[in-house]
């Protein structure tokens, strides 16, 4: 497991779940952060753009990492062997403390239909770029777009199991396999 | 085809339409889209919110049908029939005029980022929608919402299809058409 560094932008991060957690997202001010957070209210402001985009830190982050595993993949991978790429490369960023914002994380974005409003685009944006590095690999507009929604429901699965779990089960292993359940599911509907 | 009987809303969403080509989203007022329509801005106002919401007219109706159509579907039918059986209840609510509406519709929602974000959120709602009513009829929650989204996604097609062609082929065909071929091509993602 990789060991965690501190540094600004998780020590927001962090702050924020706390604050959100005990006084609710409303009542949390970008100074309340900062301060928990032991910085000043310029360095979060050069790190987001407010208190909101703190839920969503690190998806353009996840878009490039997904990008990466698709590019990197072995030469005739299939479509979903290129999407499972992705997830190995993306889930290998995670570090043990982001396993515990997970449940809390989710709380506060379903309290507020303005967050859960942006959480969809935000998804929707991370689909899109998955299914842009498909396409760089060959794969026609059609099924890139579909292994990519299912890529990103996968992960999104995955995170959930994990950060709900405490077990060994890594991350990445439990992507993999949301992923091929997803497959099998989407196979057996008619 | 059924003859389209003109009604305060229906005038509301075209005079909108053509004054947001003509003249642009930004530029265009409430006043002035109530005045095309030959109507007052109170009665503009007991249709829609703003003039935002004019562009996704019809999104709860489609909801409520795709829905009423999984309802009505045969006893046994597969996740992927009661979709489709859906997907000819909201396409048949479709008259001629809404056709020509397409292009333009898609148009304007391109043109603001803001709008592309309410477009994502309407289209998980509508998903979230058909997934409910497949849970109803005791569809599993994993392929209940692989189905929504591909019945949500097949619909979406067709009427870029339908709406930009002149053809005679029905909306509703079209829809069945895109929901197989999405399916085959989720299949072949291995």
């Amino acid at each position: 497991m990789a060991r965690w560094e501190p540094d600004s932008r998780m020590r927001l991060v962090r702050a924020a779940i706390d604050l959100f957690a005990e006084q609710g997202y409303d009542d949390t001010t970008v100074a309340e952060i900062a301060a928990r957070a032991g910085l000043t209210k310029a360095t979060f402001f050069r790190q987001f753009r407010d208190k909101r985009e703190v839920l969503f830190a690190g998806q353009d982050a996840h878009s490039s990492l997904l990008a990466e595993g698709v590019a990197a993949a072995p030469e005739g991978a299939t479509p979903l062997e290129l999407v499972a790429a992705a997830l190995d490369r993306v889930t290998g960023s995670f570090v043990e403390e982001q396993r515990g914002f997970g449940a809390r994380l989710r709380a506060v974005v379903a309290s507020h239909d303005e967050l859960v409003e942006r959480d969809a685009f935000k998804r929707a944006g991370l689909a899109a770029a998955l299914r842009a590095a498909l396409r760089e690999r060959g794969i026609a507009d059609t099924p890139a777009g579909l292994a990519a929604d299912l890529g990103v429901e996968a992960f999104h699965r995955a995170y959930a199991r994990w950060s709900d779990g405490t077990g060994a089960e890594s991350f990445g292993g439990l992507a993999r396999a949301e992923l091929d359940a997803l497959h099998a599911a989407a196979v057996a509907l008619t």
